[in-house]
């Protein structure tokens, strides 16, 4: 998808493509749709980004309580997105085994109680055996350093999906 | 539903009960979470809409295109949040002639052309004779006014979403 698609979007087909950018936010994508024209797909993703970065605390803490849970309840129920669901799978999420899960639903449990919003990390840059060691890392980090942490996941996160959403390569993005 | 109940719901209940307050953003919700405890059911509206208010206009904006139009391709598809479709159905917009129909959609289309976000109303304090009327009054706004009295109706919307999920009288929240 080229730019000239892109800005020649209504907001309802601009919310429609790119509303999950930021998971469960679409608000972020109608807000971005504001700033058009877009002058390349870098100048797309700043916008995303300086959107999140100008909310007040509590947004930012929003924008991190619209994501499920690793391995959670959600998976299991099969009510993930259609991007988060890929990308659990992809890191080998849906398959683990009990011991496994029991383990992350613990960790995920002692962080949503500790921070306040749960585990967010960018499955697709990570896997199976890696995601409960980054919890466990990161669960003893201090709040205001996690909170930037996390808000760094989403960014990935929301790098990835565009790449894919305009067919570039995530790193020429 | 009493304060208490509310004040000790984690955020995933908060987000499930309160998601849709304002239509589609359960960003707002997630994150007047970070304001509890509420003190009363005034104190939990005031939020939301504080909330709203310090957005950057883009954000407010981005609140507005984040609903349906009203007599729209969504009723028709049957796509609506359930909100939605309980309001407009008891302002009668369910039940429009084909001609009625028309006219909104053509008026709902020089709307969203002339502002950039579709006609928001609350629904259940009009009717399907009011409708059209109302838009074709506000579609000759200036945008800056009309920013605002589409962002008025959205508290409208919420407030009345807030009294229906807290089991209280609108007239007293």
């Amino acid at each position: 998808m080229d730019m000239e698609t892109v800005n020649s979007m209504d907001f309802g087909e601009f919310v429609e493509v790119f509303g999950n950018v930021v998971e469960r936010c679409p608000l972020v994508a109608a807000a971005v749709w504001s700033q058009r024209p877009f002058s390349d797909p870098a100048d797309l993703e700043r916008q995303f980004f300086a959107f999140i970065d100008a909310l007040p605390q509590s947004g930012k803490e929003g924008v991190l309580r619209c994501h499920p849970d690793l391995a959670g309840r959600e998976l299991q129920r099969g009510t993930l997105t259609a991007e988060s669901q890929r990308e659990q799978s992809g890191a080998g999420l849906t398959s683990l085994g009990a011991a496994e899960r029991l383990r992350l639903t613990e960790l995920n449990a002692q962080y949503r109680a500790r921070f306040g919003f749960p585990f967010v990390l960018a499955a697709r840059l990570s896997d199976r055996a890696a995601v409960p060691r980054e919890l466990a890392r990161r669960l003893l980090c201090p709040p205001e350093l996690e909170l930037r942490t996390a808000l760094e996941e989403v960014k990935k996160i929301g790098h990835l999906r565009l790449a894919d959403l305009l067919g570039a390569d995530p790193a020429k993005l």
